[in-house]
């Protein structure tokens, strides 16, 4: 890579530990090495221990953070804040692709109950099975909780997510006796629910339609 | 700030290690907390390591990197790379803004000499005095090192690099017999050294003109 190559004017004018953090940073998604600089010398700059914060809480990211053991969205324990929260209600859950897609949602300030991250989508051009995503907690789930009388399938509005919806959709029909709707189609077709405004998400999630 | 209110979702539903990574990140220039989300997600999922490096390399950053006792440039040592290299022509010597500018200039594979890095530029506007700006360690240098034959002004194109070029200029008058050189006017007016490409760069250093 272009970063790494002997080429790169950093590496005849840049202490190590400088390049090694723009080479690091650069290969985050959507930043290149010109961003890169940009940052580190910003945080060479920056007088308010940001560079410290920065360190310290990717540090220590993959090592604290699990999944929720009930409904797979982030967590440092055992249960994910949702699931810790009295004050949701039980009686309806939301199946989303992943933790970001709770947050759009969130900003909407509508939805009161609970969620279910899947961690994906079934994709067989990708080869994502159906194993590869977290439904088998969700059965699981579905049996444990006798209170769940709505299940809201919020996936994405894409070939895949619609093809996930139709799968969770056909095993639900055998095993769970409540309502099963769909996110209102107010959401762009082939968008990606985590980039959507919070008043379409609102329409979105009030238009909900039973899923047939 | 937003960020940090109560009303932002990831309080209530992402562990305070995934918060604590989205705000520091999300305080970098040109990073809003959409994208710093992504990015910590991006993050938990990588399995490479790159958490690690990141951590690492920006951890060390302000500990380990200095500034050039001769040129100023970002160092681990007393000397930079740039003057630590046999190589580079020392009767030539290139004052910029910032390290930054180094690499603008290094990538057009052009330039051999030395440089001097500011730090920033005079401005009356922002309260940056001449004595704010690394002038001194530029005054000093120049007694010491008789084999420096041309001084190529290169700080930006803009007001104040203009006004910090003419400064130098004046007190070179005096105190330097070489030639002084203005990087040439292929640049456009107001426009930032660092975002240059570099065939404008490559132009613009081969037209350089006597400074009047």
């Amino acid at each position: 890579m272009y970063r790494f190559a002997l080429q790169y004017p950093g590496m005849h004018t840049l202490p190590p530990t400088v390049t090694q953090a723009i080479e690091a940073l650069s290969a985050l998604p959507g930043i290149g090495s010109r961003s890169a600089e940009r940052l580190v010398f910003s945080l060479l700059q920056n007088r308010s221990g940001l560079d410290r914060r920065i360190a310290q809480s990717i540090g220590q990211l993959r090592e604290k953070v699990t999944e929720c053991e009930r409904c797979a969205n982030l967590s440092e324990g055992p249960l994910c804040m949702v699931c810790q929260n009295p004050g949701r209600d039980g009686r309806t859950l939301c199946i989303v692709e992943s933790p970001l897609d709770i947050l759009a949602l969130e900003r909407t300030h509508e939805y009161k109950g609970l969620y279910h991250v899947l961690h994906g989508v079934i994709s067989p051009l990708r080869k994502i099975r159906p194993e590869d995503i977290r439904l088998a907690l969700l059965w699981e789930r579905i049996q444990k909780e006798p209170d769940i009388q709505e299940i809201v399938l919020a996936t994405s509005a894409g070939s895949e997510g619609e093809a996930t919806a139709l799968y969770i959709m056909e095993h639900l029909k055998s095993t769970f006796s409540g309502r099963v709707t769909r996110i209102a189609r107010g959401i762009p077709t082939g968008g990606d629910l985590d980039y959507l405004d919070a008043g379409t998400l609102t329409r979105a999630m009030a238009d909900r339609q039973p899923f047939a």
